[in-house]
Formats: structure tokens, C-alpha cells, sequence
């Protein structure tokens, strides 16, 4: 048989995906499974974004423009412009979820073997784009102890190579929930400019902020303008996960025109999702703030509950819908696996991230696990409670 | 400003494109273009397919699973075996159009600098997607005087390096129309063994063959199971162009496993899309063969039409919806633009797809373009008369 490409073989997995076939094993054992190791959002999209498929009457579904229509990109500049954003329809390529705007993003400005600087914990999968894209990825260590802020701007120095082309970062974080400040963001801009480097930070979260602390985008600033990438999605901000539907935003137009190619390459994006996502901009103001009240709460009981239970730490995520544990184990990943293959409280277990997949740097984050607040609040102190339980029976096994 | 990579600049555009300033340049003009140069399908798709997402009862869209859902990959194993492919949900991995599925291939079987050997002339994406993988296409000439059939035997071993990891056809092909025969996929499976080589086909077109011949697919034959990728898609054959939803098929074990770590990095296919093209698999046998009956019809019209303007020649499409027709002009580039920006005919022109953006090789297809029936009877006569009285005035300028 012929060989397969090393490339593929080599791909980095989501740290989630071994726990599979242990979540598999609990199922088997007839338990309820609480998922606390995903970000997909159970709470309703906006009515209209799902009623206006309903409503559609087409005989046929004809490919769109490669760069999304220019009727959903003007809504986004709408959008956009309430957050201090302001943008043109052809500063935007709709993309097929995030996931396709950094995949693009890495494929335009690197080459084989550059590297791209990342604060970790980061979201696994930029490993994954990373490598698909032959891009080195080059982690800065950020600290539980400090909350997950920017590293200094010394450390961060010390890893730029000739090869770096740019730095990455998820403003709010996943994992850690943590929000960069306007004063990091600021840092980041005049390195960019310093070193000529590309900065690309993925918003998707940038509606879940839970403080009174305001969400700086990449955008707002023009002094960067030339080195700004900024990812986002419909995914969480809509409970739209399933549509795929996200863009990537810069105001340089080499960049925005060298993308156009990888664009014009997959055709288009879907057009229902497309429909349903333009609907989703039509939603009341009340229908996010309504979100983030929710999420607000989940927060708040989580981070409580979990704070009782002996010998567990939690980072106090200012956004997204992450936090960061700390266990009183050596090993959360075997931990996560005993949960789902051999304990039981009641007939539930639970299912954690395993935090050592969101760092890139081999030892660190063992005795760490990586919580999504997206279950409603009785499901999560049950769920803190099963952990305590858990702890428990792990120490004594 | 950074650099951009060399590979996003130089990544080839599709033939089409080029002229997409010249069809705008038409329309300023006040003109109704024909389009006879894309192979957007103007025929409804299965009613099912869109009511079921008019019925559907969503309050949000979740992620999928990245294979694709088992039920669907359930229904396309019975499609298959109703034309005597046999294959399990396991061979399948759902994919955002046949574009994603082709990306996947390649990424999965060839690492940087390798190659693949294809026919030309050949779609052109095919182009970008290897570039976009730094795969070398390696062409073999097919011959319009041939009807385009499969190079010889001793032709395209010739082009075999220690590179050499896959052949690629689109079987019936896109932009000849040509049908490879049986005999002709043998001799591909058995190089394909004879080598230790891949053998990609690309089968969407499958439906659409005109004569008494029958379609002989690559997965019809088990002795080269392990070497053999089916890539196909609902875009063409339900007239779901924007569902973006497509797969690939292998029996290779270690292939389906790797390519998932790509499938798995995107998270999932877009729901609604996937949802109606399940429920396009639902429609009748009836439909299909009204389609292929109207195409037939339309290639029928398309070829009697051409074939009576003087220094023409038209190749006899015996699959998919495409033509080559050879013009009595040195450069048929230069006539395609000449039509949008210089000619009219009662208020209206043409757009044809040059066809030597469909051969690798430089100085090939000049004379040629690609012509899609995809527009009604009517309009495919209208086009002709457009195309004589255009080249006419082409001669005379």
C-alpha cells in the first residue's frame, strides 16, 4: 500500500478526543455523561435566524461569491461599528467557520517552517491549523498564578526568531477565560509594528464578557491597522455552531486579496447557514445581553461551587465560557479517564479538558482540566459535586 | 507591512476569473450575458431537500459529528450499492463540498514536493488545491482529436517519478465531458497497483452520462481497494451547488484515519446543508433520470447548434455537462474578452471559459474553450447564434 503523508500521520489531535472512547465506556455503563469539556452553546439562537431558513423558498441552492455576499458583509460593518469597529464589506472574507478564517490567515502570510507566537494554554486546535499549514507553532508560557495575563513583553521578545511571522492570541481566552486588557492589546500592536509581524487575534467570544471591563479589539486601533488580523464566528455569539459560518477582518489588502485565492479556491461558503447567520444580526440588542446574564450566572455558581470543593483552584474567567481548574492530582488526563471508566455518583459521571492538550510545552498543565460553563446552573453545581465526589474516590483508589 | 507567503501569491486562479472584469465590464455595458462558462446547475434540486429544512424544528444549530452523521453516511452506502458500489458508513467521511474532500486527499497522501499525475486538460481548482498542498501537478496530455481518452499506458509511465504518489481523473470529466471506459479504469487501478500509487477519482459527475455506456467506478473494483479515493459531492447531481457538501470514500483503513484528523480539526460539516442533502437521497429514481434526461436534450441542441458554425469543432460529450469546442481564433482568451467588452448581439453576449487555463502545460488549448449546458434549450441556441455572429465580427475587427 502506499505511504501516507507524514504531515498527516503527524497532525496534532484535540486533547478531547482521546477521552473518546472512555466517554464511549461510561455511556456503555448506562451513565449519564455531563459534558464539561465543550464550548457548544445550549442556549437558543436568535428566533429569526432559524425561522428565516423555515421561511425560505428556493428550488435550488446556487454556489455564493467566494467572499460571502456583500449584503451579510455590510450587516457584519453594522455589527461591528456598535463595538467601536469600524470597517469596510471588503475588509471581510466569510469564511467556513473560524476554523477556515486561520487556516486561511496561517496559509497567506507563512511559509514552510515560520513560526507563529502563541501565549499557552491556547485552543489545541491551532496546533492542528498549524501544522496543516507547515507552521511552527512557538508557545510563551502564561501563568495559572497570574490569572493567564499577556507574558512580558521581555519574554515574549526573547522567543522571536527570523522566522516569526506573527502572534496569536484569543481575546477573551479559551481556555483560560481571561481577557486581555486594552494596555496588552496595545503592547502587542507596537511589537507587531517593531518586529513587522502580523498580529491575528480570534474574537469569537469578544460578546462574553462578564465584568466591567471593556473588550479592546484588534481593530479599534489604526496605528496597527497593516498588521491586524482578526478571526471571528457566528458559532457561540449565536448558538450557531452547525452553520460554519465565520470571517476573517483586516484592513491590508495584500492580505485580504492573497486570501481572495484560497477563497475563490473552495468557492463559497453554505447558503443557508449564510441565510440564517445575516438573520442572526437582526436580533434585538436584548437577545445578547440576555445571553451574557445567563452565562453570568453559570460563572458565578461554577466558580462557587467549585471553590468549596478541598484542594481545587479555579481561574476567574472575565469572559468567554472557560475556566481553568487546578486538581489536587498529579495527572488530570488519568484522572478524566477514571471519571468516565470507573466512577459513578448517582449515575452520572462527568467528562473534563484535560488542560496538558492546550499547552504545546510537554510537562505543563498536568494537574490542570479546562471546564465549559455551557450546562444550566443546577446541571453545573450537580456536576461540581460529582467532581468533589470523584476526587474522593480517585485518592482512595 | 510583513510579508505574505509565496505560496498564497502564487497560488493559480481559475481560468475564469480572469475575465470576471471583463463579464462586469458587459453588464456596465448594459448587456445580458449568457453565461456558458460555469456549471451551476439551473434545474431544481429534490423538492424534499429544501422542505425538509422548511420543516425543520430547530431552536439552535449544533456541531456535527466531523465524519458526518452515521444516518447519512447510512443512505449514501444504499445510493452506492444501487450502482454496484459497495461500501460501509466507515469508508465515508462527510466533507465541505468536494472541495474539502480533494484538500483532505491530497494533504493526507502527499507531503511537500510530491506529485501527482493528471490528464490535462483537467478542472482547474485541481491546480490551487495542490498548491495549496505543495503538491507538483505533473500533466499528461489528452487529445481533443482523441476525444480526450486516457494518454497510453507507455505515455504515463513516462511521467512517473519517485515522487510520483497519485493519478487524478474527474471521471466523467470536467471540462472534456469524456467518460473513461472500464478498460480504462483498469488500466489506471492496475498502474495504480503496479506502482504503489494512489488513484483518485473524481466521480460527482457520475449521473450525467448521456449514452448506452455505463459508469465504471473506482471503488466498483476491490483489487486496488487500498489504493483507490472516490471523491464526490450533491452539488452537481441535486442541484445543491451551495450545500458545500461532499465526501470522500476509501476501503483504506489508514487513509479514513488520518484524513479524520483533518476532518476533525474543522469540527463538522454545516448542518442545515447536511440535512438537505440527506433528504435529497430521499427522491424518487424518477428525478434523476428527468435531469439527466433535460441535460441530454441540452447537449443535444449545444452540439447540432455548434457543429453548424463554420471552423468550429465541438468534442462529443458523453458524460457530465461540459464540452471543448475548438474555434476558428488563435487565441480564444482574447476572443472570451473580446465578446464581453466589445461585442453585442440584440442586447445581449457571452461568457465562455478559455480552456487553456484547464491544461498545466503552457502553450496547449489556445484555440479551445469549455462550454457548460446548463441554460435551457432556448438559450443554448440563442448562445450559438451569439458565438457565430461574434466570431464573425471577431475575424473582422
Amino acid at each position: 500500500m502506499p505511504t501516507l503523508s507524514n504531515k498527516g500521520k503527524s497532525l496534532p489531535a484535540s486533547p478531547i478526543r482521546k477521552l473518546v472512547p472512555s466517554a464511549e465506556a461510561a455511556k456503555a455503563r448506562g451513565l449519564e455523561v455531563l459534558h464539561l469539556n465543550i464550548g457548544q452553546p445550549d442556549i437558543p439562537a436568535p428566533e429569526n435566524a432559524l425561522q428565516v431558513v423555515r421561511n425560505q423558498q428556493l428550488d435550488l441552492l446556487p454556489y455564493g461569491t467566494s467572499q460571502g455576499s456583500l449584503t451579510y458583509r455590510k450587516k457584519l460593518c453594522n455589527y461591528y461599528a456598535k463595538h467601536q469597529i469600524y470597517i469596510e464589506p471588503d475588509d471581510i472574507i466569510v469564511t467556513t467557520g473560524a476554523s477556515e478564517a486561520l487556516s486561511f490567515t496561517l496559509n497567506v502570510i507563512c511559509d514552510a517552517d515560520e513560526e507563529i507566537i502563541i501565549p499557552e494554554p491556547f485552543y489545541a486546535n491551532y496546533n492542528g491549523f498549524a501544522a496543516a499549514a507547515n507552521v511552527k507553532v512557538v508557545p510563551v508560557v502564561s501563568e495559572f498564578s497570574d490569572q493567564f495575563k499577556l507574558p512580558h513583553l521581555e519574554t515574549l521578545e526573547a522567543h522571536f526568531t527570523d522566522k516569526t511571522k506573527a502572534i496569536l492570541i484569543c481575546n477573551p481566552s479559551n481556555p483560560t477565560g481571561y481577557l486581555y486588557t486594552e494596555e496588552e492589546i496595545k503592547i502587542l500592536g507596537q511589537l507587531a509594528i517593531k518586529h513587522d509581524l502580523f498580529l491575528i487575534i480570534d474574537e469569537v467570544y469578544r460578546e462574553f464578557i462578564y465584568g466591567d471591563e471593556q473588550h479592546y479589539s484588534v481593530l479599534q486601533n489604526p496605528k496597527w491597522s497593516e498588521h491586524a488580523i482578526m478571526i471571528d464566528s457566528v458559532s457561540k455569539r449565536y448558538s450557531l455552531c452547525g452553520a460554519r459560518v465565520g470571517c476573517m477582518i483586516t484592513k491590508n489588502k495584500a492580505l485580504i486579496q492573497t486570501a481572495m485565492n484560497f477563497a475563490h479556491l473552495r468557492l463559497s461558503p453554505a447558503t443557508l447557514a449564510l441565510m440564517a447567520s445575516e438573520a442572526a444580526l437582526d436580533a434585538p440588542e436584548s437577545y445578547l445581553e440576555a445571553v451574557k446574564k445567563e452565562y453570568q450566572k453559570r460563572r458565578h455558581t461554577l466558580i462557587t461551587a467549585l471553590e468549596k470543593i478541598e484542594g481545587v483552584a479555579v481561574s476567574k474567567p472575565k469572559g468567554a465560557f472557560y475556566c481553568i481548574a487546578q486538581l489536587p492530582v498529579l495527572d488530570a488526563e488519568d484522572f478524566s479517564r477514571f471519571l468516565l471508566e470507573e466512577f459513578s455518583d448517582q449515575n452520572q459521571t462527568l467528562m473534563l479538558a484535560p488542560a496538558a492538550g492546550f499547552y504545546s510545552t510537554d510537562h505543563l498543565g498536568k494537574n490542570q482540566v479546562r471546564i465549559a460553563f455551557v450546562l444550566n446552573e443546577d446541571k453545573l453545581v450537580r456536576a461540581a459535586t460529582i467532581l468533589e465526589k470523584g476526587l474522593q474516590a480517585y485518592q482512595n483508589s
